[in-house]
Formats: structure tokens, sequence, C-alpha cells
């Protein structure tokens, strides 16, 4: 059997590198997200009832109910979502994937991205920038604002700059802007200019209004976090490709809410979420199960990144991956505070082992 | 004598240091180039005459010929030139620069950069991108034909682009580029990319040809050596803050005319070069004189990069400074072949000391 789970792992692992995300458009998320429904709130991480949300989760929820015209005032949005007239589900179960509290709902443009190589999509909200914004729970009338112009302006010229483009290869990117500096999540300083550089010259093709093609290029060049949404879509799509390959270790979901921290295993299926709430201790990073032939890191000599995480070698070692994330104030309405390192909980790698173990009858 | 010589090199590094290059503008060479005449070529490196200039100094003044109409063919323009009909100056004499050939004639669209805190200026060419380009010794009908577009599109557009920014922070674009691999010369991606950033919504705002508007982002884009001539300007006008600073050892110009390797040094006057015929030998990077407080440099833990290159240092520790720099074929007319680096003769600088010795009496 342990021959199998080998191999199981490498197929994972060889489909997460095979897959080639494109970032192919933007798109309204009812009209692209399997699943989606007018009522329906995407969130992040595991599934998590109202009741047991986090502030800034509670925050987001308020904010998108608003920005939907679901809900006319707070309260109301804060009494729809108790007397339950408003579904929640993870982004993760419908191939989506957002930045913080991640929530996406109908009305909200998001980006397309899909494996042209296995033909899986995913999708993402578009950035925000800095500050107070939704994704940390922020919902005020400045927050909506910018919101319904991301929505309304921002997104149908980001629509026509993709369509222009033919799609923009997201590995390509990925693997340029890690040898200038950025990691990816929170830093995507070079990313983001290398985004800009691409849809500058395809946005001066299609905007006619100078003031808005200038508003527009101003907040993506000013944004360094423009490129964070595309990149964890093809972080997604990629760790999607590994989903449900019979007989393997490996994770191919960790994903918080504010409350807990659940992770997927390719083998046991992507309805199966292991659970646990969120720590915060400090530990070493984990230097992974292979290393990434398209992204490499400079200042490690250009070692290639960690790719695939089994669940066995982190239940063995003792050692879980290290999240890097932003940091919410834990009342809704407020924002970002900081930005820092965590570990997942060791106990739902223990957990998924277990299942891993009566499923097979190991 | 020795203590007025240390005051005399801290006064030079403290001005190069504290000079702040801010790109002012674009505009044509003959408007704003002290000294320039139409009959005039600027190159780069030390003073040359035709006879012996190099194959790629030769291709970029013939290139220059064709370009200002003053030739009409290579043979014409070679013949002009050897007839002495039309007249070479060092760019450094100009308070200009530009990469490798560096030939400015009267009709070219320069940068301008201004030391805001000492008031000096300094000017540069429009950058070419990559391939076959005058500025190494190119000189075919598409090159000139590029060069046309750039001094009579691409031109124009930066100047209105540039007035309305108010004028761009080199130091801080410099020092931002740094923390993203760049080195400033022959990798500049992370820099060109800031400059775009800055530029785009500036363009966005006063270019309503969209066709011409997505050419122009896309060529400012796609070329990963934008910045580089707005880069050496803001170097030329920071080592030109230096100049002129009696008793001083500290080298103001480093630069080769592709036959000669000339220096200047700033106790003993502009005027002065110190030439011999350029080497390639290999050897260690020389750590300069004092560290920049601006420009760190990530891989290296965040040292402060070398400012300010003594004289009497180099020759004393026998370690000439490390010149980065493109390869030129040495047939006019060709291009580009490589890139590398590249020492300046050691007699140069032993040269310069005798002549120091000989001009304070030492």
């Amino acid at each position: 059997m342990s021959l199998n789970i080998e191999k199981a792992n490498s197929i994972a692992v060889e489909r997460m590198m095979s897959a080639r995300p494109m970032l192919k458009g933007v798109a309204r998320a009812l009209d692209v997200i399997p699943g989606m429904q007018e009522n329906l709130l995407l969130h992040a991480g595991p599934p998590i009832e109202w009741a047991r949300m986090s502030g800034p989760l509670r925050g987001a929820i308020i904010g998108a109910l608003l920005f939907e015209g679901l809900a006319k005032t707070e309260t109301q949005a804060s009494a729809m979502a108790e007397r339950g007239e408003v579904k929640f589900e993870p982004c993760h179960q419908h191939g989506a994937v957002g930045p913080m509290a991640g929530v996406i709902s109908a009305s909200m443009k998001v980006y397309v991205v899909e494996n042209v190589e296995g033909g899986n999509k995913s999708f993402s909200n578009l950035n925000e920038g800095y500050g107070k914004v939704l994704r940390y729970g922020a919902y005020s009338e400045d927050v909506l604002k910018k919101l319904r112009w991301m929505n309304d302006t921002l997104g149908p010229i980001l629509a026509n700059a993709l369509t222009l483009s033919g799609g923009i290869d997201l590995r390509t990117l990925i693997a340029e802007a890690l040898q200038m500096g950025d990691e990816g999540h929170n830093r995507n300083k070079a990313g983001s200019l290398l985004y800009l550089k691409l849809l500058a010259p395809l946005i001066a093709r299609d905007v006619k209004d100078s003031a808005v093609e200038s508003e527009v290029l101003q907040f993506l060049g000013d944004n360094a976090l423009s490129v964070l949404n595309p990149v964890m879509a093809a972080c997604k799509v990629m760790a999607d490709a590994a989903q449900n390959v019979e007989g393997s270790t490996l994770v191919t979901t960790m994903a918080r809410n504010g409350t807990d921290f659940g992770i997927r295993v390719s083998g046991l299926g992507e309805a199966q979420w292991f659970t646990a709430p969120a720590e915060i201790p400090v530990g070493l990073f984990f230097s992974g199960y292979s290393q990434s032939k398209y992204f490499t890191i400079p200042q490690l000599d250009f070692r290639g990144s960690p790719t695939g995480i089994d669940i066995r070698k982190v239940v063995e070692l003792g050692i879980p991956p290290r999240i890097n994330t932003g940091i919410a104030h834990k009342k809704p309405g407020i924002g970002q505070v900081g930005a820092g390192l965590v570990r997942p909980p060791m106990a739902i790698f223990e957990q998924a082992l277990v299942a891993f173990a009566e499923k097979y009858g190991l």
C-alpha cells in the first residue's frame, strides 16, 4: 500500500505542477461560479455558521449584503444572517478563493482562471487595495463606494483588456515576480507591476475616456496587491488539479475562516474538511515535499519553492507548514491591523491521517 | 595635507549623496544641453578623434549624421567625419551621459534631470530598447525609423507626462528598484516597471489617440531598459555634484569610448582626463569608500552600495573598480553581442595620482 501512496502522490504533484493557469477574463460571480446563487455568500476557509464567525468575517458578510442591496443597514444584515435567510458556503467548494475573509457575492465581478492543461477553472474577486477594505471586515460607505466603482468601472475594463490579451500566463508572471523579490502573497509588488505592464497597452486601446483610463491605471499601479487575487486563483487552479487522486496523502487545500483552520486531502475527496481552532505558535518553515521547477527563489540560491504537502510527513516530523497572512482586527468594520506568520493546528493533519488510514484500511 | 584630503573627500561624498536627482522633463538637445551645436556630436567616454574611434562608436556617429540629415549615406557620413566637418566632444563635458556609444546629436530629445539640492543638471538620450540600436553602432533604416518615432512621438508624450508629474524622484525610484533585484545598469527591469507605473496614468490623461497611447505604453513596458537613461543621468548629476572640490582625490567620472578608458578626479577639475587603452582583466569587486544610506542591496544583507572611489585607495590596494557593461560588435552597424564585466586600466589611476601630487605639491 505504501508504494501506491508514493505513486499517487507523484501523480498529484505532477498534476499540480503541470497545471497551466491562464487568466482568461472577468465576469459576474453568478454567471460563472458553479453553484452560485443570489442569496449565497462564499467565504474563506472551511464551512462555518454565522454564530461561530469571527468579527472580520461577519463584517465582510454585512458589507456584502449591503453591497448586494439585500440589506439596508448593518442591523438588518446581521438579523438576516442570524435568521438563516442567507446561505454561507466556502469559496473552496466552488472553485473560488479570495484573500482574508474572501467573501464573494452573486453580483461581484470575479477573475476567471483556467488551467489550460487540465481544463479546471478557478475564480477570485478583484483586489481592493490597502486600508479599510471588505476583505478585512470593513463595510462603511466609502468601502462600498469603492466596491461599486470596482464592479461597474474597473471590472468591465479589466474584462475587455483580458479579452484583448487572449489570456495572461500566470505561471510565467509568478515565476518572474519571484525573481524580483515577491513571495506572492503579502509581497506582490513586482507581480502587480508586471500585471500593469501587460494590461496598460490593452486598456489604452479599449478605454476612450481619458480620466477613467488614468484612474484605472493609477489604481492598478498604486496597489501593490493588484495581482494578488489572480495569483491566488492560479494557486487554487493548480491545487485543485491535484484533488481526487485516489490514495494520495497530499494536502490540496489549507484555509482559514477566522475561527477554524481547515485542510482537505487529495485522496479523501473535496467534501471532507479536517478542522480545528486556529492557533498562533512559532516554528520553522516546512521544507516541503518536492521542489518546483517553475518557481525559484533568488535569495535561496534559486532553490525551487516547496511543492506538495504530505499529511504523513507533517505528522511524522511534527512540523506543520507555515502560513503568511494579513491580520484583521477582531471586530467587524475595522479592517487590517497587521501582517504576519501563522501555523495551522497539528490536530487537523492528525485527523486527516486517521481518516486516510480508515478509508484505505491501513 | 593628508588631513585636508580626507576632509575634501568627505565633502565630495556628502555632496554626491545629498544630491537629489529629479527627472524634470524631455527637451531637444540643442535647446537644453550647454554648449550644444548643430554640427557637434556628443559621445561616450573621454575625448577621441575619428581616426581612433572604435567600430561601434563610428557606427553610432554615422547613424546620428544620417538621423540629423547632415549626411545622406554611410559613405558621405564617414567622409564628413574624416574631413573634420563635424565636431566630437564627450557627453561628460556637457553634463550629459548615455549608455554604450552615448551619441547625442542636436535634434535628439533628451531627458533633463535636475539636482534639486544643488541646482546642477544632467541630460541623457531616450532608450531605444534591445537589438539593433544606435548606441551599439547600428544605423540601418529600421534603426533610424525607430529613432524618428522616439523623437517625434515618444519624446513629446514623455515630455508632457513629466510636466504633469511635477518631476519624478529618481533617488527613490532607484532605491526601490534595488530592493527588487535591479543593479541599475544591465538590470533595470523593476526600475523600468516602476517608471511605467508612474507615467501610465499621466500618459492616459494626455494622449487622445488610443493606438499611439497603446504603442507608447507597450514600448515603455516591454523595454526593461526604459529607465536606464534617466538612472544614468541621475548618477551623472550626483557625481557632478562632487566635482571640483579642492583637494579631493575622489573619482567623479569613469567612462569609455570603445577605445580608451578615462577618469576625472574631483580635485583636478573637469577639463583633465586620465586615459589609457581599455583592457579586460578579471578581478574582485571594489568595496568602495563609504556606504550609501539610500541604495541598499537585499542580497547582501541590505549592505549599502559603495559610494565614492578614491584614486589613492585604488593605487594603494591595486584594485580598480569593476564596470558592468554591454558588449558591442567591433564593426559599425551590427549592434550588441553580449554583456559583461570589465575593469579600467590601473594606469589612469596612477597618472591621476601623480597629477594630484604635482598639483598639490605632495
